[in-house]
């Protein structure tokens, strides 16, 4: 039988946590690739694109490989009980459970990252470690079948990581060669360690909203945790 | 007013050539973001992601970005009247002509890469030149207005390079640390020139039915052109 891989999808989503991965996955020779939400309608992402899931929670079969994108969507999710209970039972018999950029901290309110090496999306780092996290920096981070992914971008290098775990290494730098990922970013500000200082600055600013509201859910969700 | 940014969505669309730089694209400040095509249906990707479009070629506004993305799905477009001539009418007016991966080979078939430097995906390299253009090997490629992104995750480079020109080079690096785009493929396979022989056979082979019903279209557009 075909792989079954499951992204989530929902509304805010950032499309890009999704679509790179996406596009490495469905190029697996024997692969169906499931976008999942509560319902079929259309949602829209952070910046606009309309994506469609094909899935619905109820409807989902075992999944081979659980994925969980970023986004400001997410947020609302940490304490949402259907997804919350979706993951934890797709996760049960995943054989990998993955995540893409701020998606980990979906896997940590489920639960799932107690006493695991994991990462995310720079900014939202910090709340690896209430969430039971053990807290790492880097692009693709592996703990046993859990693999997580930093920010966005870095979901590509993420894919073709767990490409090589499903298929083999060749079947991966096959798909990097299509897709001609030779990556050579313009300027080198992809992480807060090589960026300008005053763009390190506006990023959190712009991100400052979000950012709050994530604070007080994922304390919630700290508070009660240590009081059970 | 609002900057008009534009892709081309169609049946068969590489969808990360088109996602990738929506992503940047759509990071900016003050811009409006068409998916555009002949009818406003969802269109299914090479991949089988569903996209929807936004915006009709007939009622679409001047862009000051126009925008087309490769896949199989542009090869008929190649000798498709209605949109050769929408893409000649948006790019008389454009402030930028761009394309990611084969989405160039559309813009020459259009006629717009005469005697301009361009890239495209490097299967399709070869047909750069008898499309009139001036061929050259880069993940992006600028020419006066014409800014052209090599294969698919080259689109994210080319995004980052046009949205500095857009918008300065501050905002297009907040974007670029916003999309944690410091990449880190875990192989070496990205270009031909760096992979494994093997591997460059391999997606050679997978690409060789859609490689000579390309070849057939681009020969005959040039056998039409050297007549008139």
């Amino acid at each position: 039988m075909a792989l079954q891989i499951g992204f989530l999808v929902f509304p805010r989503i950032q499309q890009l946590d999704l679509t790179g991965p996406h596009e490495v996955f469905a190029s697996l020779p024997d692969a169906t690739v499931h976008l999942i939400w509560k319902t079929l309608e259309p949602v829209v992402s952070s910046n606009g694109l309309v994506l469609t899931p094909n899935m619905t929670y109820g409807d989902c079969p075992p999944l081979d490989v659980i994925c969980i994108p970023g986004g400001s969507g997410v947020t609302p999710l940490l304490e949402d009980r259907d997804t919350i209970e979706f993951v934890r039972k797709q996760a049960d018999s995943a054989r990998y459970v993955t995540s893409v950029c701020t998606g980990s901290l979906l896997l940590g309110a489920a639960g799932l990252l107690h006493g695991r090496r994991a990462t995310t999306h720079w900014v939202s780092h910090g709340f690896l470690e209430p969430l039971g996290a053990i807290p790492v920096h880097g692009r693709v981070v592996q703990d046993g079948n859990l693999i997580t992914g930093g920010g966005v971008t870095a979901g590509i290098d993420f894919a073709l990581s767990v490409a090589a775990e499903l298929a083999g290494q060749q079947e991966a730098q096959a798909i990097q060669l299509e897709l001609e990922y030779a990556p050579a970013p313009p300027f080198d500000a992809g992480s807060p360690q090589t960026a300008p200082r005053s763009v390190v600055d506006l990023v959190k600013q712009q991100s400052a909203q979000e950012f709050a509201k994530r604070e007080r859910i994922v304390s919630r969700i700290a508070t009660t945790r240590a009081g059970q």
